[in-house]
Parts: C-alpha cells; structure tokens; sequence
C-alpha cells in the first residue's frame, strides 16, 4: 500500500463576520486529500481533511515543504506495523524533517490538515467511523454516543442590534442548541453587558452562555470585563487577552471566580506545557480548547492531553476550538467534552452533517467512514472537485 | 510615491551541512523585492531583503496573504507623514490584518523578509546605509563604527574529526576571527568535551568559545552538558533546550554559573516576554538572539528590546541570530551588541561583503544605500534576477 497522490486544494469560506479582531469575509481553508492505490469500487481509497477554520489555507508551505517531503518518504517507513495503514506519527516525523523546534504557527496547520487527512484515510480503510478509529488507537473504547454542543455565533454586524443577536439566538434554539457562544470586545463594555443579557435571557441562564474576547483585551480591559461578569456566573470567558500572554490569564483566573476557556491559539504540547505552568489554569473549572487541525494534527493533541492528565486535568476539561465533523470526531474518540458548531457560517467546513444534531444539544458522528466530510453536501462538491 | 510591484525569489542555500537537529541540504530563503514608482539613474528604487536563514522561504504566505494585503492598501495609509518613505510599523499592521494573535511561526519570517526589504528602500532612497537610517528612526545616534563578530561553524561532518574541526577554526583565524561557535548535541558528551577543548586550545580561552545545543537537549541531557561546560568558562552555551521549555531554561541557568544564549526561534514580543518572565535569564550575563528576519521585521524587534530594557536587561545583551549584512546593520542602528558570521556556508546571503571584516573580531557595515546586499556578487546575482 502506498500513497500515490498528495492534493491540496484552497477553499474560500463563505459569509461575511467579523470577531472583535478578524474579518473573516476573505478567509480561505486547504481541502487536503491523499490518494492511495488502494482500488475499492473502482475507485482509490483516499483520506479527506482540512486545517480547521481561522488560520487560512496553507496550499505554500504544503507544496513548499511538506508535501514533497511525504512523497520522498520511504514507504515502509510510513506503515503501521501491521500494515493496515499510515501511521500518523510517522508521517507527521517524516514531513518535520529539518524542521527548527519552535515557531509554531502557519506549519502546524498545513501538517495539521495533512496529519487528519491520514486519519479519515486509515478510517477509511478500516471502514469505519473516525472516531472509532481513533478511540482504539488510544484504548480509549467504548466511546460515547454523543456529546455535547454549542451554538458559537453572536458576531458583530453594523445593522445588527440587540434585537438581531436575539434573533440569532432563537433560530439556534429552533435547530435544538440549547448552549450559546456569543463574541465580546467589539464593543464598549456597556453595549457588551447589554447583548450578554439578552442572550441569557434567552438561554435561561448565565451558564448556558459563554463569551468570546478573540485574545484581544489588555490586562486593565480584561479586568474591567472579568469584574463586571463574574456575577453572571457565565458557561465560559474565553480568551480574555493575547493567547501567549500566560500571565494576564493567571491575573484574571486569579480574580474571577467563573470559568476561563482558552488554548485554541497554542498550536504545540511546549506552548500549552507553559499554559499549564504559568496560565493559572483550575483543573476541574478551566477549559482547553486547542484544535487539531491547526497544531499538528491528532497526534500532537493526544500528547497535549496527556500533559494536561499529568499535571492534574481531565480530558473532559477539552472543547476545541471549530465546530465541525472532524473535531466532532476528534471529541469522540479522544473522550473529550464536547464541540462547537458555527450555524450558518464557515461553510462549506463549519457544522455538522443532516442528522447528527439531536434536538437536545447534544451531536452524534453518524455511520460514515473516516470524518464523514462526503456526508455534507456543500463540503461533497468541493470534495469531489479535490479527488476528481 | 507608491509600490507597483512586490516580487520573492525562492533561492536554495549553498552548501551541505548539519546541526544536531537540521540538515540544510535542502534550505530556502526568500529574497523578497519591493519596487517603487521613484525613478533614479533610468531605473526604479527598490528594496531588496530576505527572511534570515534557517525556517525556509515563504513564497506562498507571501503570494497568498501578505503581498495582496499590501498590494490593497491605500498608499497614504503606509507612508511616513513626511512622505518620505514608507512606515515599516503602517506595512505590517496592513499586512497583519485579519490574522488572529498567537502562532507566531512561519508568518512572522514571511512578513520579516517584507519588512526588512521595506528598511532598505527607505534607506535607499534616503541615500545612506540602513544602519543609519534605522539608528535616526529609533533616536540611537551616533552608532558605532564596528561591532565584535565572532564565526560559527564547527558543523558535524561525518569524515570531519577532531582535526577537522581545527583546521576549519584556524582558517577563521585566517579569516581575522577571534571567537568561535561550534555546534554540540549531535555526539555524545565525551565526544563533544573533545571537540570543545580542541575549540579552546585553538582560541586560546573558552571566553573566545561558544556552544549551541539547537534546542535538542531534554532536561536530563541540559544538565549533564551544564555539569561539564561549567568548568571551560565558555563565551556561551545557546538553545540547550526546546526554546519555548522557559522551565528548562531556568532550571539550567540555576545549576549553571556561565553565560546562557537563546532567543532565535522566539518570533514574536509575547513569546520574548515569557522568556523574560520565565526563563530565569539574568541581566547584564544572559544573551538573548532574536532575529529580526525571522520574527516580523525591525519593528517588532525594536518592541522586544524595549520589553528586555523595560526588565532590566541591557540591548548590549543582544546578539542576533543569523550572520548576514542585515543583522550587521540592524545590531549597529539598534546598538546591539554584536554579530555572528557563517564563513563560507548559507551562501549567497551569509557572511559579509568584501572589506566588511577588520581582521581583529569586528565587522564594518560599509557606505552601500541599505543592507548593502548588492555589494555581495554572489547575493547581487539574484538581486539582479529578482528585479529583472
């Protein structure tokens, strides 16, 4: 079994958001495919995935330097021992090649992609779901049925108001999400105060709402939101201030006694060892949400987690960052604590296939081989367009 | 005045060798091309520059986000208010826009080489070397005349030896250098023990002999090497481990009375203040190496020297990885305090030019406009393509 074919293919994601820090109107994901010579049904057996959402597509460097890598590997070199597929850590050591340590950024996204598009691939081959998958290679069996999810939304829109974010809301709520993410930062304090507690009156409580700062206060705003917030006991404060900036996590954690959710811009086990050292995080309260597909892939996130086992946390202190199928199964397999999903917006990546939403806040993976991506029908097109 | 076209070049590095973690047989740098509209002698003004060395050029960040982004903006909004050239601190927040904090790997040296090339036009149409161009911008004259280089080397080499590696030292010496760094990590202890006495009776003290680990060491191993290495007095021991392990770093710094080196694969001012938060280094004995090529360009660099001043640490502190005519004009327009030089290898960017070198350990930067890169035939040859 080889691979006979590495793809990448740069998908321009459709809607028109912004966050309090980013305009997500010219953002683009890479669609990665690896073909096999593997014939089933007349066709090659290939693996499907992409680098999450939020870093944009990576076609340079996985032409560039990864890509070409792979191709040059030994075979053998690649294979699990048994020979039923590729072992993701071996093909992620092998495209790492002369690689410096450090600087992970726009390279743990492009191996990200590559590293998941093995593990639909390996799945695949197994003729089986994803999660499935993964959860027997890391003896993590059985796995649950489903998992929780939110509904993260609540951008700002100059024609939006109150009024539109409650709108938002309620449709959530018509789709069966019963938990909401909604963003702050792009506006006063006053205004954001205002939209939180619309949003919880339509929740029903302060825990049903977690909120988003995107990394983007300072030490002094982080403190003005956390001290206004605390009374309303909210689902999470994610990312008060810069992703890196431990200390002011620490600072906040230290005066705010509801919980902080960051992580999901540490894309390396040496970035969330220092979170885990330095960020003041609380096991049991706090919560991870580093993403796969923007830090190397599966492999690396299972190191992470096991760091933060080692030093006291739960996996089921994990939610990360993008809502869509991949993470879903991610969740699954790993026993994680549960997903996001972006209604509406970030397609044809974000959200999850007909079917696995369950009406009562909770998603299920589906039947599918692999990551299920073929299972949505916007995702489908580009898909077959990538394999054609 | 405004920019009609931005162009990179994709050039591989000459030579064929390794450090304990990298073989840069297969290296790339971008040289990166900034073209005005500002005619002079028949032919248009230019910036020219390249992303350091070491983290492989960045074609496709550049052509996929951060020449459009530049090739969009307003030209107004990147000029410095006198007109006078174009504001490197405006370039980088236009090209930064709607990228999300944190992840500060490949995207920082894709946006280094760019910025870098927009220093040497503004020094090119400013008539003057860029050294004094960035000292007049940063309130830092007079600079000096020269700064101490020292030459590293010392790469593993299979047929290399004992003998090997001092004759290459001596032709250093030949050269008019006086210090050394020679790369440790890739044998064992005893062998490297070897190796740096061998340095030592060459340079004639360990104050003249650096060491570098390249990040490669684990706790255990950092220790062992800081047992031994204490003894020689050495110049510095670089990067024992994982740059971003800032616990190991501190750990290391404790059971260790020399002087330690790190800093060239932190990228970003987040990471650096951790570093200084974390890492246990110690004002006016620890070196720090950030390189502006790989981590956004002089600006960020500037915003890290003042972090370190702002701490206690002195700018004679920093010693800025990557030998080349760039990082001589940035260490001698910031005051920094000094360089380091590849003798015959990463060419065509290593090294300086002809008449550079005094023949006693220090390094001039020549009256060239700019970085002077043109002054370097075998850089000028793909400078010369580049802007064809």
């Amino acid at each position: 079994m080889k691979i006979v074919e590495l793809r990448e293919c740069t998908v321009p994601l459709q809607g028109d958001i912004a966050n309090s820090l980013v305009n997500f109107s010219a953002h683009t994901v890479s669609l990665v495919g690896v073909i096999t010579d593997v014939v089933r049904n007349g066709r090659p057996v290939s693996g499907v995935a992409f680098n999450s959402i939020g870093r944009f597509a990576q076609a340079g460097l996985l032409q560039e330097r990864f890509f070409p890598r792979l191709k040059a590997a030994a075979v053998d070199s690649l294979l699990y021992r048994d020979g039923s597929g590729f072992d993701p850590d071996k093909v992620v050591a092998s495209v790492m090649a002369n690689e410096k340590p450090g600087g992970h950024g726009d390279r743990a996204a492009a191996v990200g992609g590559l590293e998941l598009a093995i593990w639909d691939l390996n799945a695949k081959l197994a003729r089986e779901p994803a999660c499935q998958f993964i959860a027997r290679q890391f003896n993590n069996q059985p796995i649950q049925d489903t998992v929780p999810v939110y509904a993260a939304g609540g951008y700002y829109h100059p024609d939006k108001g109150l009024g539109g974010l409650a709108n938002e809301l309620r449709q959530y709520q018509d789709l069966g999400y019963q938990d909401f993410k909604i963003k702050i930062g792009g506006a006063s304090l006053t205004e954001d105060i205002k939209r939180i507690e619309a949003a919880i009156a339509i929740a029903g409580s302060g825990a049903q709402v977690a909120v988003d700062a995107n990394g983007r206060f300072d030490l002094e705003t982080a403190r003005s939101y956390a001290r206004e917030l605390g009374q309303y006991e909210l689902k999470w404060l994610e990312e008060p201030g810069d992703p890196l900036d431990f200390a002011l996590n620490r600072e906040i954690i230290e005066h705010y006694s509801g919980v902080i959710a960051t992580g999901e811009n540490l894309f390396s086990c040496a970035d969330v060892h220092n979170l885990i050292r330095y960020g003041g995080m609380r096991a049991g309260l706090d919560i991870f949400q580093m993403d796969p597909g923007l830090s190397y892939g599966i492999t690396e996130l299972a190191r992470m987690i096991k760091i933060m086992e080692a030093n006291g946390y739960s996996r089921k202190s994990a939610y990360p960052h993008g809502g869509h199928m991949i993470n879903l199964h991610v969740v699954l397999g790993l026993g994680l604590a549960g997903c996001e999903a972006y209604p509406g917006v970030f397609q044809p990546f974000g959200g999850y296939a007909s079917g696995c939403l369950d009406g009562q806040g909770r998603v299920r993976a589906g039947d599918a081989p692999g990551f299920g991506l073929e299972t949505k029908p916007e995702l489908k097109t580009w898909i077959d367009r990538l394999l054609a």
